[in-house]
């Protein structure tokens, strides 16, 4: 049914990674996406692929991803952020409100005002952070190997979790600690819906903490859609499932 | 096996709908209970169905469903709540508890002592449903479509959610703004389980509200049953599924 | 995928029963594991099984589960508890954690620094649980049907429901009573996950109690591997699925 529908009413989809990763972390969803006959776009931002800049602003990406949009003279767009990308999304919809047609987070960060994604974490986390970023060259976070195993691929077997550790790129560090100025965002009056994947362990699920019911409450009105799926397996090995659920999330 | 031992333990259902909807609600879940082997009843109520007055109270509805169980002679009752149909529940087992052989909430609302149906709301719903009501001119709340379409019926495709919607009629207020005295229910030993449907968003779930674990902690011990669903479209989409779980949750 | 990579990485099991149970709980799920390849071993402790005596303490039996891993000089195992059992790997954890490659808490309690099994309860059936001690000739707890039937087994029909209630033997009370000293235990680096059962209802899910996320969450860094079970049920009628989520738990 959804296959149907998508001849009638196809999707304009932005799609905007998180962090550790780049535009072909979108890959296999984009290419379902397409096969369903949507159009999409996944913008690359500063600090990431082949910008070897690390000392980059929140600002410069989301304006990044703003330029992106207005250049290619996209409208009623599907705004979509995993992770990071969710705190993206939101900079984002603040600079170009009227190009979108409804806001998806994918276990994306759904930062409160005045906060940063960092903020988002248990203080122990937080600490990891702070110390891998002091111990970096060049201000970036590298996530160790049983962090990322546990944490962000815990569906996946050891083969799959070394293959998606070995495209792990160090993350610019700045972005991720700025507090945010986000009264705008929680002005505006633009349909979000939140894709909530139920196996992703990387922030505690529950009591203060998570991306579903506690960043997601902070949109008031929203479409919820569940899936399975952790941080970033399944966008490697269940891409179909991923895309079906963001055209439940997305469509009108 | 479900089947099975429904030929040798048919089960008497009294089906409790919620609130802007009437008994033809519960037609698809009560078809295959009853293909199932089960006796099913559907109380219609005050301020609902056929009744054009809006001016109706709580006492009321619960008053209504009991004098249906009564006139019927029916004893050893499931008496199922979905939504407000929970409140009515609640104060209907005060009424009738030697009638009753399970108490079932399916993301029904399960009412603090002293509290409201409204209550169980974050603030910002809270005042929306006050401005619907005062906007009548009939004391009633109408839902505007883009609440339903994404709170109500977040897992139906854009047809669905507009058939849906063309069904919904305005709900009388008051019995829903009623602060309820629930201490004679909290002193009831009746078993009683709750089916969470865990797509349902309708309520923030968790964090201080929501069907489960919120409310239904207000039971005490109860038997959890879990599905797929949302609000209200597995009801039209897939009775098979909610007339087995209804079973899991209903029989000894 | 799975089926394959047992073959290529054996895993050693030592199975920890919980309370109401003896051995045997584990025969489905320590078959099936056996046949995908693993060495499993199931230690009875004291106050279960074969032994009579009800008057143990939890070191009495962390210690047995200790020695049974040390004669039979296991190494790198995957130390896994459930419910009671869950407490014992965490002591069991300090007194040989060199010999453990990973623990696993299925549905079993995390005990906080300085609590008691017990504690982990909400306060009406810390109340029950300490009237049916004190009623019982040999201070130990046995579990009314009713409470089994909907917070063990809420999953099971009536006739599973008391075939299982059948094999439940009275639980020595005093280990769930005692405060634990748990200092060591939350200094160990030892890899840790939890299996988390989604059905499971035996204490409350969310809101300051629970499985997961809130006792799991003392485990800080873990990895979250969920599947559909109540407390008991699916280890009798779903031993492939229990074990296949153990192995995701455990691999590497």
């Amino acid at each position: 049914m959804g296959y149907e529908r998508a001849k009638e009413q196809p999707l304009t989809f932005v799609l905007v990674h998180g962090s550790f990763a780049d535009v072909r972390f979108w890959n296999g969803v984009a290419g379902m996406l397409r096969k369903m006959g949507h159009k999409v776009f996944v913008p690359e931002y500063p600090g990431h692929g082949s910008d070897p800049n690390t000392n980059v602003t929140h600002g410069m990406i989301s304006r990044a991803v703003a330029d992106f949009i207005l250049a290619r003279q996209l409208r009623d767009i599907i705004l979509v952020g995993h992770s990071f990308g969710g705190s993206v999304v939101q900079k984002t919809a603040e600079l170009v409100p009227d190009r979108i047609k409804r806001l998806v987070f994918m276990n994306g960060f759904v930062i409160g005002e005045g906060q940063s994604v960092v903020d988002q974490f248990p203080p122990q986390v937080q600490q990891l952070f702070e110390q891998l970023r002091q111990l970096s060259p060049d201000d970036t976070i590298m996530l160790p190997f049983p962090v990322f195993r546990d944490a962000f691929v815990n569906l996946a077997d050891l083969q799959l979790a070394r293959q998606l550790y070995s495209e792990v790129r160090p993350e610019p560090a700045k972005p991720s600690f700025e507090k945010l100025d986000l009264k705008a965002f929680y002005k505006l009056n633009i349909p979000r819906s939140y894709l909530y994947l139920t196996d992703d362990n990387l922030l505690p699920q529950g009591e203060g903490y998570g991306w579903h019911p506690h960043m997601s409450g902070r949109l008031g009105l929203f479409r919820l859609i569940r899936s399975d799926g952790d941080h970033m397996t399944y966008f490697r090995t269940q891409p179909a499932l991923l895309a079906q659920k963001l055209v439940e999330a997305s469509r009108d």
